[in-house]
C-alpha cells in the first residue's frame, strides 16, 4: 500500500514543502514591511500579547480535554483495550494528539503573522490602498498556506506511517475537531464578549468612538478579532478539510473490496494537493490597482483559483490510470456549488443588493422590526444554500453511482473535497479581513490621519463582503463533508460489524425505523442546544466584562477624560473574555458529546444514525441562518452609517445598531461554531462505533 | 364493514350529539347573561361585525382556493378521471368540500360565542371573578366541544358513507387542512398587524392606554384576538384532529390484510368518541372558589379530563373484544407526554419561573440582550419537548411492534390520537383566553372601573398562561400525527403501486439513498421560509395600517383629545388587516405546497419521504422555539409591568416591549402556523403519490 501511494503521498508532500516555502516568503515579506511609529508599535504589541495570552489558556485547557480524551481513546479505541491490542489503541492517541498539535500548530502561525501583518498594514495606508491591501492579503495568505499545508502534511504522515489504517485517521480527525471546538466556539465568545462590551459602555454609554484607547475592551476587542475570525476560523476550516479527507479516504479504501485503494485514495491525496497549488498561485496572481476595489480583487483571486483548479485535476484525470473522470465530476460540481452558495449568501449580505436596504428601512418602525426582518430574511437565506447542498449530493451520487457499489458516496465525499480544494484561498480570504479591521484601529488609534483611516475602512468593508461570502462557503463545505462522513460511519459500523462476526448490520438508515426517527428528532435539536448556551455564554461573560471596565472607569483616576499618560488595565479585560469563554463554552461542547452518547447507547447504532442526519439538517439551517443574518445586521448598520435612512445618531441608526448587536453572536459565535459541533459529533459516532454496536439499550 | 362498524359509528355520534346539546346549553347559559351596558354592547358589536367581516372575506379567499384546488383535486384524484372512475373522483371532492365546510362552521360558531361571552364575562366582573371566569371558560368551551364534535362526526359520516374509503378520507383531512392554512396563518396575520400597529402608534407613539378607544386600530386588536386565537387555534387543531384520526384509520385498515379492521377503526372511533366524553365531564366539573387561581382552575380540568380518559379507555380495552392493551398503552403514552410537553412549556414562559426573570433581567442591558437571551431560551426550550416527541414514538411503536406487522405504526398513529383526545379540553382553555382579553379590553373601554378591570386582568394574566402550555401542546399533538401520516403516506404509495401491478415499491426511506437526503434538506428549509414570508407579511401589513392609523389621526378633528361623540374609523383599519392577512398568506402557502410538487416530480416517492421528514423535523424545532420565546417575552414584559426590574416606563420596559413585539408574530403567526404547513405538505403529498410514483424526473 505504502508503495502504490508513495507517488501521491510524495507529490502532496512536495507540494507542501512548495507551498510552506512560499508562505515563509510571505511572512518575511510582511514582516519586514516598514513600521515606525512608536504607539502603533506599542498598541499592536498589546493585542499580539493578548492573543497569545488567550492562545496560551485556550491550549492549555484543550491541552486538559486531550488527556481526559486521550485516556478514553486509549481504553476503548479503535477496540477496548482488553480486546485489541494495546500497539493500536497508542497509535491512535497518537494520532489524535497529532490532530490537536497540527491544528494549533496551523493557529500560533495565523495569530503571529496576523498580529505582525496589521500594524505593517496600518503604516501600509499611508502609501495607499495598494500597499496596505498587499499586506493585509498576503498576512491572510500565510494563515491560509499554513492551515492547508499542515492539514495535508499531517493527513500524508498519518497516512503513510500507519501503513493506511483509515480507523486511525478518523482519530486525527477528531484532534482536529476538538481543538477546532475550542479555536472556533472560544474564540467566538471571546471575540463578541469583547466587542459587546466595548460598544455597550464606549460607545452607548459614555459616547466614545469606537477604537478610543480611552476604553478598557479596547484591545481585547481587537485580540478577539484574531482569536475569533483568524484562529477560530482556520482551525474550523482545518478541521473540515481534514474530516472531508479522511471520510473521503476512510469510503474509498474500501470500495471494489479494496482492489483500487491506490487510485481511489491516490485521488484524495492528488485532488488536495493540486487545491493547494491553485491556492498559490491564486495568491501569487493577487493583485490589485491603485484604484481598484479591494472586494474584486479578492473575488477575483478565488475564481481564478477555482479554475486552476478544475484545469489542474481534469488534466490529472485524463494523464493518470485509475482516475476516473465521474470522480472528477462530482468534485467539479462541489466546487461549483460551493461558489454558488457563496454567491447567494452575498446576495443577502451585501449592502449594494435590496435586503440590506429592505433591512435597513423596516428599523424606521424600530429596533423590533430590524429583528423581525433580518430574522426573517436570515431564514429564506438558508433556502438556496440548503438547495445547492442537496443538489450537489444528488449530482455527485448520481454522477459515481454507475462507476460501482459503493462510489455514489465516495463521489459525495469527492463533492465534498473539491468544494475544499480551495479552502487555501478561502482562509486566506478571511484572515485578511481581521488583519485589516485591526489595521483600521491602530490607525485610529496611531493618530494617522483621516485619509489612512479611510483607506483602511475601505480594506475592512471588503473584508465583511468577503467574509460573508467564506462563511457561506465554510458551511456549505462543512455540510458536504458531514454527509460524507455519515457514509464513513456506516463503514466503520460494518467494517466493525464484520470483525465481530456479525456482517453488514447497517446498509442504511430507515426513516420509519423509530430508533432512526428517535435519534433525529434529538440530533436536530442539538445545535440548536449547543448555539443557544455560547450565546447565553457570550451574554454572562459580556456581563462581567461590563462591570470590569466600569470599574476602570471608576476607579481610575482621569481615564475617562484622556488624561496624558493615563492607560486603563487593557490585561484585566483580555483576561475576563479568555477565562469567561472557555469556561462557558465547556457546557456546550459537553451536552453535544453527551447527546451523541446517550442517543448511541440507547437506541445503538441505527439511532446514531439518524441522530447525526437530524444533527447535519438543522445544524445546516440554523447555521446559515444566524450566520447570514448576523452579516445582513452588521452592512445594514453600515448602511445607515453611511448616511442612509437618517444617518448616525438617528433612531434608525439605534434599531440598526441593536441589530447589529444582536447579529454579532449570531454570526461570530454560534452561527460557524454550529459546523464544528456536527463535525465533532460525526467523528464520535464513528469513532464510538464499535462500542454501540456491542452496548445498546434498545 | 358498516354493520362490524355500525356500532361505534353510533356510539360516537350519540357522543357529539351529547356535546351538542350540552354546547348548545352553555352558549344560551352565555347568551342569557346579563348585560346593560350600552358602551361595551356598542363595542362589543364593532368586534362581532369585526370579525365577521374578517370570516366573510377569509370564506370568499377559501371558497376561490377550494374551488381551484377542487378542480385539481376532481380531474387527479384519487387516481387522474380518465383511468379511475369519475365517481370516485367526485366523492373525493365532496370529500374534501365536507373538510372546508365542517371545519368552517365549527370556526364561526367559535366566533359567534367569543365575540359574545366577551361583553358577558366583562359585565360579570362586576360580580366577581368566579362569575366572570365561568363566562370566559364556558363561552371557550362551546367553541372545544364544537370543533371536536364536528370533527369526529365528520370524519364518522364520510367513513360511513363511502364504505370504509380511508383514501377518500384522506381528502376530508386535506378539506380541513386547507381551511386551517387561511385561519391560522390568515388569522396570524391578521391579529399581529392590528396588534403591532395598535401599540406602536398608540403606545409608543402618542403614548396612550392599550385598549383606549380614540385608537383606530384598538377594535381590530380585538377582533385579531377572536380570529387568530379562537377561530385559528380552533382550525388548526380540527386539522391536526382530524389529521391524527385520519392517518390511524388510513394505518389500521391495511393492517393484518384487513381482518381487523373493525376492531382497529373501532378502536380510533371509540378513542375519539371517549375524550369527547371525557372532555364534557372536565367542563362539567371545572369550578373555581370566589378567591382560587383561574390558572390552576384550568390546569385543573385538564388533569381531571385526562384522567377521565385515561380509566374510560382502559374499561373499554378490558369490556370490548379485539381492543388491545398494547395499543392502549401507545395512546396513553402519547397522552401523557402531550401532558408533559405542556408543562415543559409552561416553566420556559411562567412569569414565576426563573427562565423569564433571567430575559427580564437581561432587558436591563438593553433590548438586544432581550432578544439574544429570548432566542437562546427559545432554542433550549424546543429540547425537552423534542426528546418527549421522540420518546413517545419511540416507546408507542415498542409497545405495539409484537402485536404484528405493521402495528408499529398504528400505535404511533394511536400515540397521536390519544394525545389529541382531550382537544376539547384544550381548546376549551386556549378559547377562553381571548375571551376574557377582550373582556379586560370592553371593561377598560366601558369604563367599568378599577376594580373590574383588576378581576379581568386577572382572568386574561391566567389566560395567557394556559395559551403557552396550550400551544406546545398543540405543536407536539401535529408532530405525533404528521409522523403518523408519513405512515399513511407509506400506506397510500404501496397501495396506489400494488394497484399498478408494481408490488411493494416503498419499505421505508433510507437517509442514504440520496433522493431522500435531497428531498429532506429542502423539506427542512421550507418552514424557515414559510414562517418568515408570515412575518415579513405581518410586517408589510403593519406598515400599511400604521399610515392608516396616521392618517386618522391627522384627518379626523379632536379625534388624538378624545372629544365627545368623535370616533376612529375602526372598519378601515380592520379592512386593511383583513385584506393583507389574505394576501400574505397566499404566497407562503404556495411556496410550500409547490416545493412539495417539484420535490415529488424531481425526485418520486423517495424524495418525499425525506422531504416530509425534514420538513416535520425542522418544523417542529422552529415551531417550539418560535412559539415558547414568542410567550416568554410577553411574560417579561408583563413581569417588568409589574413592577420588576424598573418596572413601566424604565428603560429596561422599553427593552422588554421590543422584546415582546418581536414576539407576536414568532407566537401568534409564524411559530403556530408551522403546524398547519407541516400538515398541508403531507396530506398534498399523501394524496399526490400516485402522481409521483408514475411521473418524476429521476
Amino acid at each position: 500500500m505504502f508503495t502504490t501511494l508513495s507517488f501521491y503521498s510524495i507529490f502532496s508532500v512536495a507540494v507542501v514543502l512548495l507551498a510552506f516555502g512560499y508562505a515563509a516568503y510571505l511572512y518575511f515579506w510582511v514582516k519586514n514591511r516598514p513600521s515606525e511609529n512608536k504607539r502603533i508599535e506599542r498598541i499592536s504589541d498589546l493585542i499580539k500579547q493578548g492573543a497569545n495570552t488567550f492562545m496560551r489558556q485556550e491550549y492549555k485547557q484543550l491541552a486538559k480535554f486531550a488527556a481526559v480524551t486521550g485516556a478514553i481513546i486509549f481504553i476503548f479505541l479503535p477496540e477496548p483495550v482488553w480486546s485489541g491490542g494495546i500497539v493500536n489503541n497508542v497509535i491512535m492517541l497518537l494520532s489524535y494528539w497529532a490532530g490537536t498539535c497540527f491544528s494549533a500548530l496551523s493557529g500560533k502561525i495565523g495569530i503571529a503573522v496576523a498580529t505582525t501583518a496589521n500594524k505593517k498594514a496600518a503604516e501600509g495606508a499611508k502609501k495607499g490602498l495598494k500597499e496596505a491591501f498587499l499586506v493585509g492579503f498576503r498576512g491572510g495568505s500565510v494563515m491560509g498556506l499554513a492551515v492547508v499545508g499542515l492539514c495535508l502534511f499531517g493527513v500524508v504522515l498519518v497516512y503513510v506511517i500507519t501503513g493506511g489504517n483509515s480507523t486511525i485517521l478518523l482519530g486525527f480527525s477528531f484532534g482536529a475537531s476538538s481543538l477546532a471546538l475550542f479555536a472556533k466556539a472560544g474564540g467566538g465568545i471571546f471575540t463578541k464578549t469583547a466587542d459587546i462590551s466595548a460598544d455597550l459602555v464606549g460607545k452607548v454609554e459614555y459616547g466614545i468612538p469606537e477604537d478610543d484607547p480611552r476604553n478598557p475592551a479596547v484591545i481585547a476587542d481587537n485580540v478577539g478579532d484574531n482569536v475569533g475570525d483568524v484562529a477560530g476560523m482556520g482551525a474550523d476550516l482545518f478541521d473540515s478539510n481534514v474530516a472531508s479527507m479522511v471520510s473521503a479516504i476512510v469510503i474509498g479504501a474500501t470500495l471494489d473490496g479494496g482492489k483500487n485503494i491506490a487510485a481511489n485514495v491516490g485521488m484524495v491525496f492528488c485532488y488536495a494537493a493540486l487545491g493547494l497549488l491553485s491556492s498559490v498561485i491564486g495568491i501569487l496572481t493577487a493583485r490589485i490597482g491603485k484604484h481598484g476595489s479591494p472586494t474584486k480583487a479578492l473575488n477575483m483571486s478565488t475564481y481564478v483559483t477555482t479554475a486552476i483548479f478544475l484545469v489542474l485535476t481534469a488534466a490529472a484525470t485524463a494523464l493518470i490510470k485509475g482516475f476516473r473522470w465521474e470522480i472528477w465530476g462530482a468534485s467539479a460540481v462541489g466546487l461549483l456549488v460551493g461558489v454558488i452558495i457563496g454567491i447567494a449568501t452575498d446576495y443577502f449580505t451585501d449592502d449594494t443588493k435590496p435586503i440590506v436596504k429592505n433591512v435597513a428601512r423596516a428599523s424606521r418602525s424600530g429596533s423590533a422590526f430590524t429583528i423581525l426582518s433580518g430574522v426573517s430574511y436570515g431564514f429564506i437565506s438558508a433556502l438556496p444554500a440548503m438547495i445547492g447542498i442537496g443538489v450537489s449530493a444528488l449530482i455527485a451520487y448520481k454522477i459515481c453511482d454507475p462507476v460501482g457499489e459503493g462510489y455514489a458516496m465516495f463521489g459525495i465525499s469527492m463533492a465534498a473535497v473539491g468544494m475544499l480544494s480551495i479552502v487555501g484561498m478561502i482562509i486566506s480570504n478571511d484572515a485578511y479581513g481581521p488583519i485589516v479591521d485591526n489595521a483600521r484601529g491602530l490607525a485610529e488609534m496611531g493618530d494617522l490621519g483621516d485619509d489612512v483611516v479611510e483607506i483602511t475602512d475601505e480594506l475592512d468593508s471588503a473584508g465583511n463582503t468577503v467574509k460573508a461570502i467564506t462563511k457561506g462557503f465554510a458551511i456549505a463545505a462543512a455540510g458536504l463533508t458531514v454527509i460524507s462522513l455519515l457514509g464513513a460511519y456506516m463503514s466503520e459500523v460494518n467494517d466493525a460489524a464484520q470483525a465481530m462476526g456479525l456482517g453488514t448490520v447497517l446498509s442504511g438508515f430507515d426513516l420509519m425505523d423509530p430508533n432512526v426517527f428517535f435519534g433525529m428528532i434529538i440530533g436536530a435539536a442539538i445545535p440548536a442546544v449547543f448555539s443557544a448556551m455560547l450565546m447565553l455564554g457570550v451574554d454572562r461573560n459580556a456581563q462581567r466584562m461590563v462591570e470590569e471596565i466600569h470599574r476602570q472607569f471608576r476607579e481610575i483616576l482621569g481615564l475617562k477624560d484622556g488624561a496624558e499618560g493615563v492607560d486603563p488595565e487593557y490585561d484585566k479585560c483580555i483576561d475576563i473574555a479568555a477565562h469567561g469563554a472557555l469556561k462557558e463554552l465547556i457546557p456546550a461542547g459537553l451536552v453535544a458529546i453527551i447527546a451523541t452518547l446517550a442517543v448511541g447507547f440507547i437506541g445503538g447504532v441505527n439511532a446514531i444514525g439518524g441522530f447525526l442526519m437530524g444533527n447535519i439538517v438543522s445544524g445546516l439551517l440554523l447555521s446559515f441562518f444566524m450566520s447570514n443574518s448576523g452579516g445582513l445586521w452588521d452592512n445594514a448598520k453600515k448602511y445607515v452609517e453611511a448616511g442612509n435612512e437618517g444617518g448616525k445618531g438617528s433612531e434608525t441608526h439605534k434599531a440598526a445598531v441593536t441589530g447589529d448587536t444582536v447579529g454579532d453572536p449570531f454570526k461570530d459565535t454560534a452561527g460557524p461554531s454550529i459546523n464544528t459541533q456536527i463535525t465533532v459529533v460525526s467523528l464520535v459516532a464513528s469513532l464510538m462505533s464499535t462500542l454501540f454496536l456491542l452496548y445498546h439499550l434498545l
